[in-house]
């Protein structure tokens, strides 16, 4: 691998990332709010230049790009659009109707179309994930995990159709499937809409779908959703195994100690 | 089929039952919103004391009973049950944490247990459904079409779990699958959230799960539906041709009219 670009989204991730890669190149793409680490080479950057950003990444030198902290769909002015962009544009639209995973796959194309290596966030960084069982707090009860199963049917049987990162079930009943919304917008929805129904606790599931694209759409647990799940009254969060980021990780088990939840790493 | 009873859940499907069938017994169980026809013979109850509902009934001479207005789960305080439901009550408090579908089958399962015939709303009163294609307003347009396929394969591989009898598509992005909390709560979570998303107009689909009883539990829209519809921005609402209750059909229509969705019976 030689230099690698971080392309980065919101949060802390990329900060982590950069610790984790001395040299690497810090891509501010327009919009974030991530700041870069103090002595970072920044190269200022929007999704309506593509053309421009390759250019400034090939002339740094970056053979390696990863993206971090979340890729939101951007708000894009097409009359700004640089020749690539414009290229690109239609299998992007195309893409962009199919689902997340589509639209994620066209733009791992895209930088792979211009001569770079998409790497996953766990390709460049130690410790983003954990292992199967109990990582903090009480070890997940006999219903905890008989809710966590059923959770894990539903995004199985969704996940063919690019749907479904999360789902809350609270004793047997299915009391939220994540959508495009989020997490964040499901755990309140919980929250708000559970009080008529006599189930105390419940779980969320994070993982991600059968074939997702791990390097760029890995599901992402942090300190937000520990606080989230626990306005909504659950007993702890599961998530897949090895294949769920944990963000802010001191924070997050300290919330989940704080909240008393369980955080458990789920076989998937 | 000899006298048939009415138990009356909530809303207007009960009385519209009632008018379907001069003399049957109407009967009021415990906190329904629900006023008998003029003239109707009426045997109040509660699903506490179901040994004593059973005798009421046979007493008055029914052999035939239709659940209408939907069945919510009742709070019930054990220390009121008589013999029957003490009976009863293991497997019902056990098929309450499987799901819904087994719920209602336990429940129909009791009710035949007792000597009655269950039947489906749909079986003793005309015009509750309707047949595929345009019912109101203009026709869905292509994407529409599309959303109603992408919903509709959203509802195919979530009913052999037993959930999922709603969901929300807009232009290819799932905004809202139904959960316990029902349709009206799953509409009011995408008008607060889809605002951040570049996508006009969607649709929603109610349709029966596979394998679902239709006699006590087919899904069911009506003019409050359409109304939360609208407030959530969609364009029209799809149903399981035949096999949706159309709720309050006159108003239901003007509803529609009014705010420019389209009603439309999609084919399951």
């Amino acid at each position: 691998m030689g230099r690698l670009a971080v392309i980065a989204g919101g949060g802390t991730l990329p900060v982590r990332i950069m610790h984790a890669n001395p040299g690497a190149l810090f891509v501010a793409v327009g919009g974030t709010d991530c700041q870069p680490p103090d002595g970072a080479e920044v190269l200022p950057a929007t999704f309506e230049r593509i053309g421009t950003l390759f250019k400034g990444m090939h002339a740094a030198g970056v053979t390696d790009v990863v993206f971090a902290g979340g890729l939101v769909r951007p708000r894009l002015n097409p009359l700004k659009f640089d020749s690539r962009t414009v290229a690109l544009a239609p299998r992007l639209m195309h893409a962009m109707k199919q689902g997340d995973d589509t639209l994620l796959r066209a733009v791992v194309a895209a930088f792979e179309s211009g001569g770079f290596t998409v790497r996953g966030a766990t390709e460049v960084a130690d410790g983003l994930t954990a292992p199967a069982g109990p990582l903090v707090g009480p070890a997940p009860g006999k219903t905890d995990l008989a809710d966590i199963g059923r959770a894990a049917a539903i995004l199985s049987a969704l996940g063919p159709l690019d749907v479904g990162q999360g789902a809350v079930v609270a004793q047997g009943l299915v009391l939220g499937i994540e959508t495009a919304q989020g997490t964040d917008a499901m755990l309140g929805f919980v929250a708000d809409t559970r009080g008529r129904f006599r189930r105390e606790g419940g779980v969320l599931l994070k993982a991600p779908k059968p074939g997702q694209d791990l390097r760029i759409d890995m599901p992402a647990i942090g300190p937000g959703t520990i606080e989230a799940a626990h306005r909504a009254g659950l007993n702890g969060i599961a998530f897949g195994a090895g294949r769920t980021l944990l963000l802010d990780r001191d924070e997050m088990s300290a919330t989940a100690r704080r909240t008393g939840l369980f955080l458990y790493g789920h076989e998937v």
